[in-house]
């Protein structure tokens, strides 16, 4: 008997109808002969609407009890879910993150998982029963208060109980069909990846691949779990991420591998200049140090070469739009400091990233990337490289276009047209 | 320092703005130099909407999932009035009734509170917070499953509460000015009491009065706490409901008494008469003991004098017309071995309540009612009486013109007019 570890997000239960749907798949699995252990989030725009009653009675509401007021989101559904599963005659009992062993550190909002100890539920699964869990909550060690582990916690939550259960698939329900070559919304020939390795899948969430979140995938690749992506709305198989070293398969097929798994984009960041520095050492450690000290996270840095009758450079760098002004704040008060001319702050980026472990044996892609860009007519800004992916950042107009022209430079596209590929995912 | 324990019903907290009032309020009593440890229902129709949502995916939900799902209500509610004191610059923590310590029986949907140990409540009011508790909700005893205590529960949640903190007083807040005489919609003369016992509290509560739960009463009484019930729309004092034995002012008082407290009424019961029952030792037994085995509760019981000739009599009883059809199927399945002719159901029945402890002492009181209901034409279909009680049955369309007369019969009428009484206290 599998035990699998199945995670289902709001849009797979947005409403009742949703949810004994879910609830009939749920069952299904466990008539298959599986144990099954079922993470949920809260319902379609629950969070919202309670994001927006915190809002109306306070403008900055206390995170411990934000923690409290978002909890009760997961509640509902994993309450309900239950029902729907005991409606069709099989037998669900829900446990909240507190209850289901689900341990943090005690940071409210973004709490980050400590430990699993889900004595509970290998009790309730033993006993035959279906167990549903809260997803994207927690409670922290020593003080036991109730925490939130932040954006995309409901599939960390799945993964690390899959980990901590010893499941042997930890599978992400969504509303589209997997993981693509590149969203789908802008490059419709993009085709659905069957199997990506953890690295590379680490590799576009970072980038901005929106499917899944990069704290799940980071976890499911230390524990070596395999997560399949797949839809709530169809049967079809999904995208399997693994481990390139542990799934047997994949020995064979590595000569086979594509040189790239795909194009991810990014809208979200920022980019800030910083004019006329010093070329001098010690001067970026300055404009880091303070940027760091706000707890902003730096993205891509590029410093220029210095141009010499001046002996000045400048350095730019992206960051998150959340946290652009804060940052410009910051490097404004310590101008006298550092030493610069002036700041220049653009939030009109985007950032397109080519990954794939197969670049590591074909050194020509970062060319072939420049190239496709360049018949296109679009300009490069910034340019940074991992050992399995190239980034660059052009004019957010231009963005779109840059990913379908390497999406096409790479033979990506899929030749049967994508619409079919994509067609039944939508909601 | 005085402890104040506070506990506000859903309908004083049916939105933001009603959540900021009450947090006012809350703050305003902190600031008299009190600690405070407030009790919070569901918000307005919170607690409806979740029941239709599970209706929706399941017509018999199991009740273990439904105490998960309804508990969601007083998590959000108590996490935003937290929010909403922050707000004003107090400092406030919010507590579920499991971190509360609110331990209860084990079933579902209608726990009894065994013990509360608030450890972290008295932690939390030492270090200078405001509480805020979760009411209608426990945590089971052993198997630390959440229960919830079923209705009147965050009422309950507040007396126990106040008993275990060893609270001054227990403030319940609602949407009227506190107890009337009889109930302002039927009796625009109604007069509210500023004080009662909560020995005839427990009458009142017992007989059909709502602004209090017979088991929040029964509960206050058993430990001596004074509850002040009062509106949360005005600053007017309201009743206070005390033990007439430990309150230093009744002493004198008692004296000057009045002869009754109020009358209270009730629609929510039907009338089972089962004709033609022999009149022998036993029958009545059998009867009670069919229904009994259902856990149906029964209120009054009649049972005429045996007609001679046929050795026959008929028995008719009151009970909530929730359990009226299942106890007539009952009865039907049990009619050969009770013997008897037919079941008569109706449920078109009404129920008044004479309720004050100065009736021991008056010995006409029963007289003076029955003559007050004969003036207007009003039929007693059934009496039942206790040491400061008289209950009359009558037909459901004569209840109301009933219990005005009675209210005027014993001199309850208020001399100004109850409009200005009950006028502040609508929402």
């Amino acid at each position: 008997m599998s035990l699998v570890v199945q995670k289902y997000g709001g849009s797979s239960l947005a409403d009742a109808d949703s949810i004994k749907r879910v609830a009939r798949r749920i069952v299904d699995t466990r008539k298959a002969g599986n144990q099954v252990c079922v993470v949920v989030s809260a319902m379609g725009d629950t969070t919202d609407d309670l994001l927006e009653l915190a809002d109306a009675v306070s403008p900055a509401p206390p995170s411990r009890e934000l923690d409290m007021l978002l909890t009760a989101g997961e509640r509902m559904s994993m309450a309900l879910v239950s029902m729907a599963i005991a409606n069709l005659g099989d037998s669900a009992r829900s446990f909240t993150g507190s209850q289901a062993g689900v341990i943090t550190d005690d940071v409210h909002g973004k709490a980050r998982i400590i430990d699993v100890t889900p004595g509970r539920i290998e009790e309730a699964l033993g006993d035959g029963h279906i167990v549903i869990v809260a997803g994207f909550q927690g409670v922290s060690q020593g003080s036991n208060e109730i925490t939130t582990l932040g954006r995309g916690g409901s599939d960390t939550t799945a993964v690390a109980l899959a980990a901590a259960l010893k499941a042997d698939v930890c599978e992400i329900y969504t509303d589209v069909d997997g993981i693509f070559t590149a969203d789908p919304r802008i490059v419709p020939t993009a085709r659905k990846i069957d199997r990506i390795t953890n690295e590379e899948m680490q590799e576009m969430a970072a980038s901005g691949a929106k499917v899944l979140m990069l704290r799940c995938v980071e976890y499911a690749r230390r524990f070596g779990l395999p997560i399949h992506v797949r839809s709530s709305f169809s049967h079809r198989e999904g995208t399997w991420v693994v481990d390139p070293s542990s799934a047997p398969e994949s020995e064979g097929a590595s000569v086979e591998d594509p040189i790239i798994a795909g194009v991810a984009h990014d809208r979200s960041e920022a980019k800030i200049t910083v004019v006329g520095v010093a070329d001098s050492p010690g001067k970026a450690a300055q404009i880091f140090q303070a940027i760091a000290a706000q707890q902003i996270n730096i993205d891509m840095i590029v410093q220029n070469v210095s141009a010499l009758a001046t002996g000045q450079t400048d350095v730019s760098f992206t960051l998150p739009k959340t946290d652009g002004q804060r940052a410009v704040q910051v490097l404004q008060a310590a101008r006298e400091h550092i030493g610069f001319e002036s700041l220049q702050y653009d939030d009109q980026v985007g950032k397109l990233s080519l990954v794939g472990s197969g670049m590591r044996s074909h050194p020509g892609v970062s060319a072939t990337l420049f190239q496709a860009l360049a018949d296109n007519g679009i300009n490069i800004e910034m340019i940074s490289t991992s050992e399995i992916r190239v980034s660059v950042v052009t004019r957010d107009d231009q963005l779109d276009d840059a990913v379908r022209a390497v999406h096409t430079a790479f033979g990506l596209d899929d030749a049967d047209g994508g619409a079919v590929v994509y067609g039944g995912s939508g909601r």
